[in-house]
């Protein structure tokens, strides 16, 4: 689903921290309000464990976003668990260059990316085409990984 | 012990949120500190399992204040814990408007809130209303709550 | 409300563990059931936070009991939270036999548990007892728990 | 997918549990590992989070399964994951009975498990029926899971 | 450390699991006792973060040990942490067959188990001499691996 | 390793928090990037257990830095983990005074950190020290503390 070729060349910049902690939302609906949140434009959504008030086993739903975005994922937020509230902050962002390529092997095609920042490079294989090309080829997995990164080093 | 009809209708304000992290202070100071914060202004306390250097599962605990109440809350922090720095920074915060309300019904009395944002609407039981009326009625939390919420999304 | 000077005399019993993942209780539900489960009999109650199936962050609620309280607490646990089905396994326990005193001090009466399990030796202060104690004579916990046990190691 | 009206009668049985702590593996093989275990007949599985020696945060992968199966899965693991070894056993389970209906509402069908165990009754809905339908009906989860639960109780 | 070629052939073992829970011990101490534990013959030994009664965020220590160890190590837990009591269990192990070998590459030697079960085998890198192969040959550990791996799955 | 007598004076300053979640880092790197880290500036260093994406149970990588070495201690990120992105903030930190000093007693030298803040004073023994005299004295670790707390309180 990614084309070809894509690159991303800035190095910096700012991202929207979103946050809420959860003492009346089950582990199902935290399940499905990360997905509808990813599907709405969060770069990314995760869940930590935490210890409330009262002793209450809790979570805190963190994710973060193109600041454009914000209002709609707290929107998604107060719709989807018993949030009353949300807190948020504006972040500095340091990513490496990615380049993304499709690698064409005797295994099949796979997307693999190509990273580097200020001189550091390195090369990081899309997952879920490793998984499957790793199903049509029966090889485990880091087998697969292994002789991939090998092909990809010798370069 | 909240007045009936109480109402919240800013949506936006600030917030401090304090965090320190802690390898030499045990389970039980951990509870205790919590129950003191929050009994001196603190508006949400909590813990978030770690690991810190040298091996150590230990223990961040956080909490979210006005900004006003951050040196005393501070102060609390260093006196009840082994704390000997903590990191604070301001918060967005972005809030439903909150309508308390106290319900009658044929279960007993309990407060409800009626929360709105942005056209969104939901109703929040007080938990600890729900827990003595269910109490009173010989009636599992579950079922009461069904039942208490249908009556208010009948209305 | 414990007797001064009751002991625990023997070092080895069977004690039973009972287990159920919950990703359809909230965090405020499993704080409620572990309050029930305590006031009915088991010896210990606590949460785990686990990551399930289908991408939940949930919680293992686990419980220690004596066997003869099992059928009782497992009908707690299926009336209070989501569970349908628990497992359960009988464990063998090794316990430092326990001598429970009260201590009369000049900042006040504590109870203490002198523990002993072959050879060794140690010496807990009732954690609830420390922290009135500490709250009526201005003094910080810890101080007064450094006193205590120097009063205590150099009898 | 699951049948109109099936029934689970018995209340007692045994289970399997399998357990393996890793520092060598992703977080992104242990999701993988998880579907796999599941997809061959593991009963439940999750992941906890632990600190091991040498201060490394790793996690504790577990499964139940019927004992017949324990075989298999422990291959799957040693195949797809790090692990040079599991640890197993052979629990008691208490389960409620389950009497699996197909529920027809104005909303649509949904599966529904009414669940007994000595005296105790309860019904849970089908978590994914219940998201389709509340798609379908542009309706927020939870204001239909209220007024589905509320048809049930007024039977 | 290891002595090269060290096989391990049995693949089935018993071995005990000692479980206690700590919420008076700090993170400082359980760091101390898990290396202590391991220097006087645990196998294993963990920390998990769990939630007990009255709010107090603690901890979970567990060990896995020949079962002739059992009493020596359940000392060490009574004489270094706050524990009062452990629980343990006899379990079932298996495991898989180990064959531990000194590999000499043009990088440096290193130790690498070449592990087998029922038909599955793969083979392990020993992490602390993969560091320091790495650091000497001022390559990035993950570029080491895939070399070395690559060796070994083309011998 | 530290030099009597040391005084840190001001009790404000600013720090950097880097962050970064990781769902392709085994624990085992985790481990090993958190030691580079402290090695080369960072005053802080810490994981926490999180669930990503595609449940994902994975780790977030956080430290805290003096702002100038930023730059470098993201490097490290980059080189040592799969990390390709890192969030960071400027945060207000609070510090309790620190004064060093090299404690003389029967048992042994040790250093003690003599901390204070607006009017609230503690005492905190450098740990490993403590760690240190107890096997040397061949006395449990908390008898000793307890023994040197009293000393310095009697002062
Ligand atoms: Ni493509
Ligand atoms: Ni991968
Ligand atoms: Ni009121
Ligand atoms: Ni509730
Ligand atoms: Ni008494
Ligand atoms: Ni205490
Ligand atoms: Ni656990
Ligand atoms: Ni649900
Ligand atoms: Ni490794
Ligand atoms: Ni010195
Ligand atoms: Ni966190
Ligand atoms: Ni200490």
């Amino acid at each position: 689903s990614l084309l070809s070729n894509q690159k991303v060349i800035h190095s910096k910049d700012q991202i929207i921290l979103i946050e809420t902690n959860l003492d009346d939302t089950t582990g199902q609906e935290l399940s499905d309000v990360m997905a509808i949140l990813l599907t709405n434009g969060a770069k990314d959504a995760w869940v930590e464990p935490i210890t409330m008030k009262k002793g209450r086993p809790a979570h805190k739903l963190c994710l973060l976003a193109d600041p454009t975005n914000s209002e709609t994922l707290t929107k998604i937020i107060f719709e989807h668990t018993s949030s009353i509230g949300v807190r948020q902050q504006l972040l500095d962002r340091k990513i490496m260059q990615r380049d993304l390529k499709l690698l064409k092997t005797k295994f099949g095609n796979l997307h693999v990316k190509y990273l580097s920042y200020a001189g550091i490079t390195k090369v990081s294989l899309e997952h879920d085409d490793l998984v499957s090309l790793a199903q049509k080829n029966k090889l485990p997995i880091k087998n697969l990984e292994t002789k991939i990164m090998n092909l990809i080093q010798s370069d």
